[in-house]
């Protein structure tokens, strides 16, 4: 099958990649005529403008836009003056899902169609494949399904959950149509949710025992602000952290992926000493918090996590000097200076 | 290598089918004869007390008590009372890592060995291997090695980490000497609340998938005290939540046994219907909160997760009622009640 | 000073009797006929449709808006068909802050002012007065001073704050021009956002306190899926927890006027008995909420404060259930049914 | 009546003062003799051993210990050395409420009573008074009435509870015999934990108005690796947070002595440039959370609160670390520095 990619980054040209070595067909663009030319040396059909790329495609044509969150909504409707009635633009990157139900209800009127395709797999996809969330008009979807199972990791990456029999599922698969438009990052949204959630976790956990050892402490035993510890002798661990996370990963409940890479960030270095501990936040993990607020479902964990990393980066600073003053304020307790 | 069992629960009896299956001598023992009888059918030596089960293990003695968690240190000290100087005792139960340090240092006044082996496996430990988390004498611990080789899932479990070469380490075998008495359900401890947070995480982002209809309901948009959805046409949504478990476990970034799982419930009953929503919480995940605050480090994560379960089971209602009684102090608002 | 008010519901009519006691004139409109004719009866200058309501006003018009949140953006528009340029449009309700930004921009095509006046004192604020947040232009909130200064409860209500001097600031009498348009229910929000904390912050301590006997019960000493309770000597209490509020409203640092009413509710039923504990919550909270999250600010308690609520009516069901289903999967453990 | 009083710091004194102003007769002693010195100048009978304290007054005794949380204990204990059965120790101090019962239990085998009081005030106690919170045998707490009475408020501090009619309470008083041992300080643990999480509303509260101009600042509207701002336009205010605290002193719904010591703080300094956000916590906020565990009761918002104190120290670096850590593994996403 034949299918347009705008958007040549690491994520764009491995899904190309991976199209390609399944026998599709791929015309692709991008702003950088270099990584155009790259990829059309490993058999892609190479164009330098929206226009080339229009024309290189097939009707009713199919295109992937794969660029940065900041430039998927302009590059669509660029790219929908180019292309005709019946065609349909495939956004697989990280929008707002209501962003999607905009543009969708917007190309619509030219007769367009747009699909919502919410995709995972990171830097490993080329070779582990992307988990598709799909949201769009049903036949629209059903219609670019051979492309959809080629990009997505196929049915033998997991073993069957028992209890389901018959005929292989798309979700079996690695795809899913998940309902009309914006309905693909929705479920991808949810799903960035989650891993934030799990991701805490992790580190929340790894940090308590990274300081187990705190009964060792002379700090710990009297600090004129803090209650004095009262067991030290329960806080004497030494913890190996980086063979924790091995252990784990065999035969435990908390086996992931998550826990894969958090084994391998470990093994290359226990002390993580080139991370700083300020943690970026994309869109998703923010979108998730107001869906549950708006939809008025309890996320306190999905929450704290986005917040942590808000701390992270000092954006608590303000609420923490206030916090500061009002003790000073009625106990008389100076603020402690960090240590040193 | 000769191993006793006192205790022939499912998670008992498992470990003792697995370590014979690989060679090991098994004696057991357990208060129901039955299930003495049972393994005996099985190959195991079983005996039907305390004294014959000391007198049927060659010394020095190495018996592995793995007995309800209100019971354990009791039949710890039972035990010891027909051991001798040398023999080791292992709780392979989910003690509290602190009654691991009490109980190591009552034992060693006598000569007696102590290890504390958290288990991580659940039922399908039989099959899978069980994740082994070890504290004790490092020496006491390497004398039993072939046992935990056993009963841990082994290399071959999961692909070797990035980054780790030479030797086969313990961990990458899925057992791991984590240091003195009480590590080893310290780590335990905290494998336990990382999983309440990755339980945690998953079930708040399927609540939120599965109210993102609400925008279709009356009630939502009509509500008097609470103010209504303002943009209803972007919770339009009726996900299949079954599937989209399914989905993510191809590919996405939080693939896991506990997404394996929950796929598995939604496939057997997506609406759950079997479940009141009560989630009992075990000592775990309490001690892990305990071991946050007595540390000083910020665990919200965990702990959120932990209280959700208290929620879950009605424990907030007095702190609920109090905050519908404010709110009809200062604004005369009537508590509203549940719709029907 | 004259003002007309819309909405006569027992805050917009207690702000017109505020305005009246102390010599302003007030020309008063609702739906509802009777409503107009009581306040009229009273001394207001009552009208029966907003034409008449606008010609009983003398030019440049000020009118408050005091309606239900839900029909505020739809009455001022209304009201603005009666309206010339000049005149000015209050919205003193809970109006979500960025629909004030968009109404005050459609009206200032046509000449009209707005105003967004947060109005914080609920059923007690016709003695007490309301505390006034006002967004809008400078000099047209200026202009009104002389009513917010007689809505606001005065300077002597509280004691002159350490450090300032010289000329008494709006502030010190209750009520502030907090900036542009959207700046009043901007701080009104978090106002309420702050309100929500501490709410939860009594009702959690009380909640505990409530629970301190539970040393005493049975089932927290043997419960087969909960640790059992390690210590209960420590847990024999059983604490008025309506003297508790009372003692702590003189002298303690908790002090506050949400004490002093949880105080009134505990006086008169300390079970608070007639509460089922679904708490409402309305707009302000979320919106908070909403903003830390764009903001990209840690907000960790008052959005706990919120999803409390959510829990209270049973929003967090689905989660629980999927919960209890992953514990059956990876454990077997049944769910444990309520007691009884 | 007369009393004894251990510890001349500076709560331990304005006690002291607070009694004899109104009558009582006060033994001082302190192991600073200058504080001695200072205070019989004053009119205190200043001694400088326990022997001497012991002998000066007279039988049966009442002490009130006044010293640091880590010192208490052995100071009971060497006080009890010189005091016979029927005379009273009063511990005043901090102390964790389960010392309380195990140091009563022992006092008692000797005949002696011991109370505890926890007592908040802070620096203007002196002239407001001090709430007292009561734990011990009732007979004992009535007997020292009379100096509750004199160190608490008064009930003119504040008006009358609605409801509340007849003879005045204790608890109207300013002063409650909370129950056995360990009741008062239970009471006072729990009053810290609620001012915990009302203090961590404001903060949060003006850190959210603190920060409402983001959308005037470039970096929030173009971040690679954060979503950009999606309506800038809604955030372009610029508070005056000194005001707004001030503002809401006066008729709104979180005026409380905590908000008052807000409003001083911001008045002396809106950009709180003297702190640096470290936030100290003592022990009762971990206690509270300690028992809201152990007794299964949620504390969200306490327990957050606690948690922020801990962030605002750094303790969450490593957690942070690893969550970078593992965005890089699955993303590629190098960590992003702080700006400059």
């Amino acid at each position: 099958m034949q299918l347009g990619m705008i958007g040549l980054g690491r994520m764009g040209a491995n899904l190309v990649r991976r199209l390609m070595r399944d026998g599709h067909e791929c015309v692709v663009y991008d702003v950088n005529p270099e990584t155009v030319k790259s990829l059309a040396a490993e058999g892609a059909v190479g164009v330098n403008s929206l226009a080339d790329f229009a024309a290189a495609l097939s009707t009713p044509r199919a295109a992937w836009v794969m660029v940065p969150a900041g430039l998927t909504g302009q590059t669509v409707f660029e790219l929908a003056e180019h292309f005709e009635a019946g065609d349909i633009i495939i956004d697989g990157g990280n929008s707002y899902y209501r962003d999607d139900v905009d543009r969708a209800a917007k190309l619509a009127e030219r007769g367009l169609h747009y699909l919502d395709v919410g995709t995972s797999g990171g830097v490993f996809g080329l070779e582990r494949g992307y988990c598709l969330m799909i949201g769009g008009e049903p036949e629209v979807a059903a219609r670019l399904e051979p492309l959809f199972e080629t990009i997505a990791p196929g049915v033998d990456t997991a073993p069957r959950t028992p209890g389901r029999t018959g005929e292989i599922a798309q979700a079996e698969k690695g795809y899913l149509y998940c309902g009309p438009n914006g309905a693909g990052h929705f479920v991808k949204m949810i799903h960035n949710g989650i891993e934030y959630g799990m991701m805490a976790a992790f580190a929340e956990g790894m940090g308590i025992l990274e300081k187990a050892g705190i009964g060792r402490s002379e700090a710990a035993l009297h600090d004129a602000e803090t209650a004095p510890l009262a067991h030290p002798e329960y806080y004497q661990y030494d913890f190996d952290i980086a063979s924790v996370a091995e252990v784990w990963r065999r035969g435990s409940v908390v086996s992931s992926w998550l826990l894969d890479l958090t084994a391998t960030a470990l093994a290359e270095d226990p002390r993580l000493a080139e991370f700083g501990g300020r943690v970026s936040d994309s869109g998703e993990g923010r979108w998730t918090v107001l869906a549950a607020v708006e939809e008025g479902v309890p996320a306190h964990v999905l929450t704290a996590s986005l917040y942590e990393r808000f701390s992270s980066r000092g954006e608590s600073l303000f609420a923490d000097k206030l916090l500061s003053a009002m003790r000073k304020q009625f106990g008389g307790h100076a603020e402690k200076k960090a240590d040193g």
